[in-house]
């Protein structure tokens, strides 16, 4: 065996992660001994608060106040932070620790979409391990798919649902048939969502992880500024009623794609097929799809949040680093990452749903369909439902294939009138 | 950057998939290169033929009439075997490669269910790469999804659609409403059944994989032969409507489970409710499902067979070994990996569908409902359809949970019966 003394975590933030990567050390220590080569050992810990119960025992672990202080001792050979947030004391903690030469094991994407590739520099000039399987969809091993799995092949797009909090917000919506507001506030009060949620219904956690695995996908830097993002706020039960009827669901989908025109990444609610895998992804799992140039598309699903399965990625993680199974964070040396422009989405093509809550009054569809047909959109399927108790019309059209800015054109030359009760929805449907 | 010197791969097999190698290393030449720190170049070939028209240039590469002196040629850095088959050349090339101490990469699933053990600790003993992501599920990265990202778990169960032959004959039944041999003799016809398809539709080659995934799923020595296989040549037309009618779609599946009673292996058609992911899993498209005690279930999907996803798993395990990112073959040392008992597949237990061909006379089905009750075996379901041209009357019965010992003793004590035409087909049903 190349090594045999055990690998000493120090392990910083002790919340739900936290707690259950020393649940998972503990409970499955003999196993991961003979996988790792090595036992893995929790030494160290720092966390807010040092009392609080969190139904685990950490009278063997030495405490540190100071997080900083952890990553510096020498009873520390590698570093787990989990305590979130892209900036502040993460960030301090993961320089300190990458400055000290010592390993470490992040689930912060927030922290890699801002600062990955400076903190990945960091651990190239120290020839040191920085791992992240957890940043991106819990448990499972998307990471190691792309930056491994399918490291032969030129990726076209990856695509996924990356975040368990809308997935299960939409898919309750869907069940029920109840509005946005109603579900989020049953999430919360179950637990399910966070007291602020906007990180997650606005798309932005969505957009960490995407920015991410365009990295690895494409071999480009973390460009996180140039991602589009809209989250779930303005789905309404009537959009996912009327989807299902056209034969969709309603996701919040994260997609990267790179070309000739540059890297496209996009986080917005979008319409799938219903024999599409992703209609399938219900609840709070997550799930991605990869479509390389020799292996075609490879499409990977499990729990993308909670304490099992986000301490699994973590350990997996460290496991790797006690094998002596590692290398470059973002599968190449950062100097060699392409910086791409923002691809111009306009150009891009594609079939779209579009909700107007318009007067109930005549000449209404004749201006609408004319503002489509001068932007040179053809139209494939319209419903309309007749007036609502508060008197507007809901209408729903779903175009043929059409380039974005067709969209964008027919949007602008109806912004003004007076037929349109609300601003329309717009949703691209996923081919 | 560690490397820079070129990777030279000797190439031993010039079927679809080394000729998908050869392509594949040339079009994606310099992606890869930034990906694995260094080119990867192939520097040596060998195969049966060397004048057949293949579609690929192979002028440049070094030719060996002997594929044993390729593996010991100083102008390879490591040995991609390609030839297939448990024993002969394939694995006298695995040895002298690996005795040379050459990294082996392989597709050879056979060759690994057989003799795995014995060159995992060849490789051991050289301390050198032992890699055959290809060998199961294509280009899906399963082997490295268990092996790495979910070691931190126990693994409770593995299971999955491991052989795109049988789920594309399965699946075109399903459609067409056609009988197996129909099916089979266009499969074949048309490139997607080998002449002689044994191997696949008989479950064998499932099986080796299946093998593969237990070991490193449990931590357990490979164990083929304790494998119960029952292919598909024995699902009718009949069989995949009468499930679909319950809700069910008919799948080859290869299920391992460890536990205190043992290892239990079985690759056997099955009922899987059409809710259930691998009810999606259609065409020659494979999936694996790995459940663990803290990730929860993990799904992979993608390509199981074919030039380019076998291909990009090969190149995925040349990269990793370019990378200098590889340990144990099998997770562990050799000598680390359990060697567990067979499991008495008895004592398992589960809902089953029987389907019975018999005799169109009264007193049929109280012998048979009769034999059922004395076994302890409870109906949920039967459906009788009304007799056939022949004479001979279709029964399908669904049972309620019930031990596979019991199933067993009802069809022992029928088995003397003239009531029945033809051996009852019993398939159990995926929970």
């Amino acid at each position: 065996m190349k090594y045999q003394r055990p690998m000493r975590v120090g392990l910083v933030g002790l919340g739900t992660v936290g707690t259950g990567v020393v649940r998972l050390l503990e409970t499955n220590r003999e196993l991961i001994s003979r996988r790792a080569g090595r036992p893995i050992e929790i030494s160290a810990i720092s966390a807010r608060d040092r009392t609080k119960d969190r139904g685990i025992d950490i009278s063997g672990f030495q405490w540190f106040d100071n997080m900083n202080d952890l990553a510096r001792s020498d009873a520390v050979d590698i570093v787990v932070e989990l305590i979130g947030g892209s900036d502040g004391p993460a960030l301090s903690l993961a320089q300190t620790a990458l400055g000290a030469g010592k390993p470490l094991v992040t689930a912060n994407k927030a922290m890699l979409a801002h600062h990955g590739m400076d903190l990945a520099r960091l651990a190239e000039q120290a020839a040191i391990p920085l791992k992240y399987e957890a940043a991106v969809a819990g448990g499972i091993p998307v990471i190691k798919g792309l930056r491994e799995g399918a490291a032969a092949n030129e990726i076209a797009h990856v695509y996924g649902i990356l975040n368990g909090t809308c997935n299960y917000i939409l898919t309750t919506m869907e069940k029920a048939g109840r509005d946005f507001g109603d579900v989020l506030k049953e999430a919360q009060a179950l637990g399910f969502a966070e007291a602020d949620p906007t990180f997650d219904i606005d798309g932005i956690d969505a957009a960490h992880k995407l920015s991410i695995l365009a990295s690895l996908a494409f071999g480009t830097q973390i460009d996180f500024d140039s991602i589009d993002i809209t989250g779930i706020r303005d789905v309404t039960a009537d959009d996912i009623r009327e989807a299902a009827g056209l034969g969709y669901k309603i996701r919040l989908v994260g997609v990267a794609e790179n070309g000739e025109d540059g890297l496209f990444q996009r986080v917005h609610p979008m319409l799938v097929p219903v024999g599409h895998p992703l209609a399938h992804v219900d609840g709070s799992l997550n799930a991605v799809v990869a479509k390389g140039n020799f292996v075609g598309s490879l499409f990977f699903q499990g729990a993308g949040a909670g304490e099992g399965p986000t301490a699994s990625a973590v350990v997996a993680d460290l496991i790797d680093v006690a094998r002596d199974e590692y290398g470059d964070p973002f599968a190449m040396q950062v100097a060699q990452l392409a910086q791409q422009p923002k691809a111009d989405s306009g150009k891009r093509a594609g079939r779209t749903y579009l909700r107007f809550i318009v007067q109930d009054r005549r000449g209404v569809l004749a201006e609408i369909a004319a503002a489509m047909r001068d932007a040179g959109v053809s139209i494939e399927s319209v419903i309309q439902r007749g007036a609502q108790q508060d008197g507007s019309v809901l209408l729903i059209i779903v175009t043929h294939h059409s380039a974005e800015s067709a969209i964008r054109q027919t949007l602008d030359a109806l912004s003004g009138s007076d037929a349109l009760i609300a601003a329309p929805m717009v949703m691209h449907i996923l081919d």
